[in-house]
């Protein structure tokens, strides 16, 4: 069989999760939908459902990591950087009916206390992610510490704002984090007089 | 059959979906969970999975509501309040193995694109939720406008905080959460110089 069948099934799989995440994805559905026998999907992945899930994991934590350090590297600034990363984010799920969020989140969920092979997975990415918004930050002169908690809360509020904004079909969610998201990469970047300001650990009780 | 096979139904529905979501979890599991006969779920609940997973959803959200707020109102300030929720959220996580995180949450992103009754249980949820929170900051005098995003903020940041906690099982996430939380509520009170500080509309570009 030929690679792009392959290639078909994983992001036939990757589309699926997104929408309707790992459990609710049967086989046969891939199959269908990658045009693909059914057959194809043990060639490939001996493992099943689970080795492709796990690969589908790996695959869809890249792309969107590709996708979202590009739209933050054609900013001028982090801190614009960080705005147009929500912004794309909303207009993304206006554009799908609020189908086509973060990939890697529903299964990340679904599986966090079921599946330790897929739980690993779908950690792996998010600490790409976060290293990724850390080397960023710390190019923009943000210490590594608050660098670390600043993209954390980073992803939590582009992560949190997706369930809130695909549960309410609005996309204030996103709104909201991202003015929130906004100011504490402003109030940690140096010079900002800080302590007053954004995640600073100074100024937690 | 007695009302309490169905309140043990609900509590054992809520309890398989906050570990597992809502397509993983079978009729039989929760039958077998909650030691009830396999056709008092249609005696209870004539609509089957959804009705179930419906009441589910609105029984879950108001009692885990129930529980956050009443941590919030212990707290002297809201600044407090905030930083308790998420150390109390900590705190759980880590004494349940990471299980036992919001009960919609999972639920949400599952049924956002495929069925409309359960995401717009979700989406009365957590409208409930953020009803609540900005009750109390307008309550400590940050302007309805205000409140509402950073009400709206926090329980994104608590959500997207969860997601990666349990995927990483560590609470580094909520920490880190807590601290952006934190700090914008601080920024958000009267007299705080906000303009510098966390989510204000006015630093936004």
């Amino acid at each position: 069989m030929a690679s792009n069948t392959r290639e078909r099934i994983v992001n036939t799989t990757a589309e699926l999760f997104r929408r309707q995440g790992y459990v609710g994805t049967g086989l046969k559905q891939i199959v269908a939908g990658a045009d693909a026998p059914f057959g194809s999907v043990y060639h490939f992945f001996p493992g099943g459902k689970e080795q492709l899930g796990a690969e589908v994991i790996r695959v869809s934590g890249q792309f969107y990591e590709d996708l979202v350090t590009a739209v933050w590297d054609a900013a001028p600034d982090v801190v614009t950087a960080v705005a147009d990363m929500f912004a794309g984010a909303a207009e993304t799920l206006r554009e799908t009916d609020y189908a086509d969020a973060c990939p890697i989140a529903t299964v990340a969920l679904e599986v966090a206390s079921t599946n330790d092979v897929l739980r690993a997975a779908t950690a792996d990415v998010f600490s790409a992610w976060i290293d990724a918004a850390v080397d960023r930050l710390t190019d923009a002169s943000i210490e590594p510490a608050k660098a670390r908690e600043v993209a954390i809360a980073t992803i939590a509020l582009l992560e949190g704002a997706f369930i809130l904004s695909r549960a309410t079909r609005t996309t204030e969610a996103l709104e909201a984090a991202s003015q929130t998201a906004v100011a504490q990469v402003r109030a940690a970047l140096p010079g900002s007089g800080g302590r007053a300001a954004g995640g600073g650990r100074s100024i937690a009780r």
